[in-house]
């Protein structure tokens, strides 16, 4: 198939690379062109433009940064909806709005092009061995037709409903992930004061009811002063900047959510955009005298 | 060994009863004698009082319900400190307050006891199957001395410090949890609203960064409607208070613990107070117009 990527990230880049090795015909396009090398040298061929890759596939996949990204990308001067031919699928795997979602899918049907909302959770990690949980909004048909080349990228793969849907989904684990981060964050700063051990305390309480994902795999790095991403925080507050908006859209009360988003807010004072999600000990630390990260 | 074992609900029952298999001599005492009935019957033999267990006995463990019952079993005119012979230990498995336990650390030095505390963490399955982990504060030549007893009721067994340091641990694994259950709660609000089907999105979410005990067990028993115990709401805000409490003495701000128990403070006032603590969810509809569990 004739298959165009833009968005050559970390996690686009290994993505892009599956459906090469899968035998498809590549057209790449990426702002900064040298994060696309490596799948060029690998015989994908580069797009100039957005539109320039689109008129040259049957299917496109989209994975940039912020929502203003995916707006260009698809509604820019020389964006994908200046060029797709009608029955053009066009599937975005950004983590972005589900209300442009609905919007992108609305416009694209107009053209009679058929769109997906397909973000996804499991980090660099599962974008390179292509066990993602991918999780999808659009019509059936679409998904249907779409699943052999998701089951390249993916090992979970579920359609959620209509176009948002995906994005609905990919927020729910979003805001699983708030309160993860802050109670963690608490609990290490208790057992800091209370001058516990912190390698034991992680111990006793890994095999138990309050044990997760997070504290297997982030409270080491902090216990380690390591707060590399992962996930970066400037991320992680736009996916709660899109929750709140949606949360507010539907009526809905998250008192949580809008904590943790507060606390970030707090991280980004403290230099930490560019940190982990673990960097959240630093609003933490800031609002309990400060430092004992250093110390 | 002479062992004494005071208070025999859920998990004091199952424990003891490891220690009768092992080969120990049982004395026990509960508030209400029936729920002792079991180990009777197994051939332990019945304390009229704490005292008069504490008389019979090397070494005494105790698990109750709250601090104010601790204070009571140990320092009451019919307690443990009234008959308890010097070179007896004493270990609380209660989880009860850091500052009790250090007070009654320092109490039943001067009369020649030791004490340990030593709450644990891996629920009633966990106590029937000793997989426990029991976080220990004490001496630690008291606690290698009772580490063959511990080892016959859990798995993961440290010492974590001096007096009331088995209690901050326990604190930390409450702390993690606070936040786990807000999110959970707050992601299936999120995800109802949306429309979207809950048993795909916890399907898709499981996997990954998201994912923790409480998303596994507790999510869902939520979608059964299913808000029995497990663990009760009402014995996790005891826990919230005393990490409160130890908070305060610390001047450590914890926001997100201290926004979770007043959450909790409106599941008790929704009628919750017997529930587990999946009800958050109670008070996150509550927040939101209401009854959608029941719908």
């Amino acid at each position: 198939m004739r298959i165009g990527w833009i968005g050559t990230g970390v996690m686009g880049r290994s993505l892009a690379g599956h459906l090469l090795t899968a035998g498809h015909t590549l057209t790449v396009y990426n702002r900064s062109k040298e994060k696309a090398e490596v799948l060029l040298q690998r015989g994908a061929v580069w797009g100039e433009t957005p539109a320039s890759v689109a008129e040259n596939s049957e299917t496109v996949f989209t994975m940039v940064g912020l929502p203003s990204d995916v707006e260009e990308v698809y509604l820019g001067s020389v964006g994908i909806f200046s060029t797709a031919q009608p029955g053009t699928v066009a599937v975005d795997m950004t983590t972005s709005s589900p209300a442009l979602a609905q919007r992108l899918s609305l416009e694209g049907t107009k053209r009679g092009l058929r769109l997906l909302d397909a973000p996804v959770t499991g980090g660099d990690v599962g974008a390179k061995n292509a066990t993602l949980s991918i999780m999808v909004g659009g019509d059936s048909d679409t998904f249907e037709q779409m699943k052999p080349l998701f089951e390249k990228l993916g090992k979970t793969i579920l359609l959620h409903g209509p176009a948002g849907a995906g994005q609905h989904a990919k927020m729910v684990n979003q805001i699983l992930i708030t309160g993860i981060m802050l109670s963690l964050c608490e609990g290490l700063m208790y057992a800091r004061r209370a001058g516990l051990n912190l390698e034991s305390v992680l111990q006793s309480v890994s095999g138990g009811a309050a044990t997760s994902w997070a504290l297997q795999n982030l409270m080491p790095r902090i216990l380690k002063g390591d707060l590399e991403p992962g996930f970066y925080v400037e991320h992680f507050i736009k996916d709660m900047g899109i929750i709140t908006a949606e949360a507010e859209r539907m009526n809905l009360a998250l008192p949580g959510t809008a904590l943790v988003k507060q606390l970030y807010q707090a991280v980004l004072a403290c230099g930490g955009a560019k940190k982990g999600t673990q960097a959240l000990i630093l609003a933490l630390e800031a609002l309990n005298g400060g430092g004992e990260l250093k110390s």
